[in-house]
């Protein structure tokens, strides 16, 4: 069994009211940046502060490969893990795009791709294995080997610098671990959780359904999110599920991508459910499957924007928002010290 | 009658296909980064190029005061529209804060605000007068102040630099303008148009529903979209049309905030339809009638955040994902230059 780090709530009612004091108080109708204002008060709260900040934020692509992939469940071949990772290291992916519009610092780490990379900045190496095994024949990884990958991605969000920890994935086939993992953990029907990955074809989505429909008869036994998660994989969902853990017990803020991120959170949250405290959800994806998903995480994500890519995409592009809802906490001017005239009291509601 | 720009629709098939294959082309599903996709087509369509380039945004808050303020439609006083620019100016407005955030020069423009502001960087006085008249008694603008108010804003428009013009907005008590206009050119319920505004309580927005359908019944003729604008009002609505209509004759790319810039749209485009085709719609805000609004326009926002401030906050809180749209257009690599493997053709519904 892996060692799981405890995380305390953040709830905190003196400090809450102080944060929507001073929100209230900033030039602008109450209420009227939305969103923006429970996430500003959620930072708050996650930093015990009245002033919250967000340094040195940081963006962590897990790769890996998976013993599925071989069975038919993705559109593309596994060797194109291997060579998204080259092609985040070397500038060209959407998420390193991403990353150097907005200067958050991108590393990948190697969870388990099935290929040998040269060491390089930038790059982090703690593959438990070249790919899962796979789980039509027997658990995707040992209780170990998943041991292993949670407490790698404890030690890395632990290694890294800054108070904000934004997880990314890649890995052929691992839409089929996360809809795998949401049918198990949420009780849900397979087909309301599986979706076309990249772009499977009518006949490619038809295979994956099988295939995963088998996958769960053969693992049926495999309740417990930690059964779960080895039965089904990958390394990199174990990954990061360590990783959200560790950084949410460390009080950073954790930016969850789409669906297979999802995925791991949830996991996580079925082990320490105080994670979700610490948790913004970027985007809703096209994905099948991950509307389901974050109506199971009670979550309500900051984008809509039909994207289906991964990586981390979403959370980056969600990231401004996150940084305006903070800096606009931190440099509003307020009624009094503006010189702006409030509506009167009694249209407040505070006859 | 004021003097209109031509605007070419964007339409070219032999460059949008050319686009369309760039973008397939990049290490990337098609199609996975959703509406970005269609922005970057959008934007390289709009500027005739292949490489599309964002330069030297501009977001430019129109100000000006309304006689139906005086009839309590707002929470707030009219003092406020005032008090809030010398915000905007000062720097501590949310439209300031993010425009800061994100580098985007700010402009306001007074279109009819009922005070005298001292010159000074940043504000340029284009009052057509101290507020517009009250609906009620008559038009809120002569057709004389409306056509002065539209050549004011194809004025300002096309005196800044870049290619891309933000619109923002203030004054106390232009949701009811725009919650006329939409009402009178969508021929929908005034019910189902107006809202609460910066925040009325019950009893403030009965007044202000009785005191619309009243102005409604006193301008039943004003049914072309400039009797309408100039009996409505007001000032900085027309001067956005004006605005938004200069911009896309140029070629440049219009970001609309939420319901009251997307009024003055709403007029420029049944003066002009091909003016959308230049438009982006940055949010859907949280006041009644938004909605109904975007869909008389066929618009899809890019943002849902429960916003109603104004100001230009949601263009600019919008305004990252424009830019990364157009630098993921730029900057990915594609499958051959990174060296990764498509999919196979089959799989790509090409057979």
């Amino acid at each position: 069994m892996p060692t799981l780090p405890l995380i305390s709530p953040i709830a905190d009612a003196a400090l809450a009211q102080r944060l929507q004091h001073r929100i209230d108080q900033q030039t602008k109708p109450r209420g009227a940046l939305g969103r923006l204002e429970a996430l500003a008060l959620q930072i708050g709260l996650i930093q015990r502060s009245d002033a919250p900040a967000l340094h040195a934020p940081q963006l962590v692509v897990f790769a890996a490969d998976h013993g599925l992939a071989a069975h038919g469940v993705s559109a593309y071949p596994s060797d194109v893990t291997w060579q998204m990772v080259e092609n985040f290291l070397a500038g060209g992916a959407a998420v390193s795009v991403l990353a150097r519009q907005h200067g958050l610092a991108l590393t990948v780490v190697d969870a388990g791709v099935r290929h040998d990379f040269a060491p390089r900045a930038g790059l982090l190496n703690r593959k438990v294995g070249a790919g899962t095994a796979s789980a039509l024949d027997g658990p995707a990884m040992t209780p170990a080997q998943c041991a292993q990958a949670i407490a790698a991605g404890r030690e890395v969000a632990s290694a890294l610098p800054g108070n904000v920890l934004l997880l990314g994935e890649m890995g052929i086939g691992n839409t089929s671990s996360a809809a795998l993992l949401l049918a198990r953990l949420a009780g849900c029907e397979i087909d309301a959780c599986v979706g076309r990955g990249t772009g499977l074809d009518d006949a490619g989505f038809a295979r994956k359904r099988a295939v995963l429909r088998e996958v769960l008869v053969r693992h049926a036994s495999a309740t417990h999110p930690l059964d779960a998660l080895a039965a089904f994989g990958g390394f990199e969902i174990a990954m990061m599920a360590g990783a959200a853990l560790q950084a949410a017990s460390e009080r950073r803020l954790v930016v969850v991508d789409g669906f297979i991120s999802g995925a791991a959170i949830l996991v996580a949250a079925r082990l320490v459910p105080t994670l979700l405290d610490y948790c913004v959800f970027a985007h809703r994806s096209d994905e099948a499957g991950h509307a389901l998903m974050l109506s199971q995480l009670n979550a309500t994500p900051l984008l809509d924007l039909g994207l289906r890519l991964g990586e981390g995409s979403g959370a980056a592009l969600a990231w401004p928002l996150i940084a305006s809802a903070v800096r606009l906490l931190a440099e509003m001017a307020s009624f009094e010290s503006a010189g702006v005239s409030d509506r009167a009291p009694s249209d407040r509601g505070e006859m």
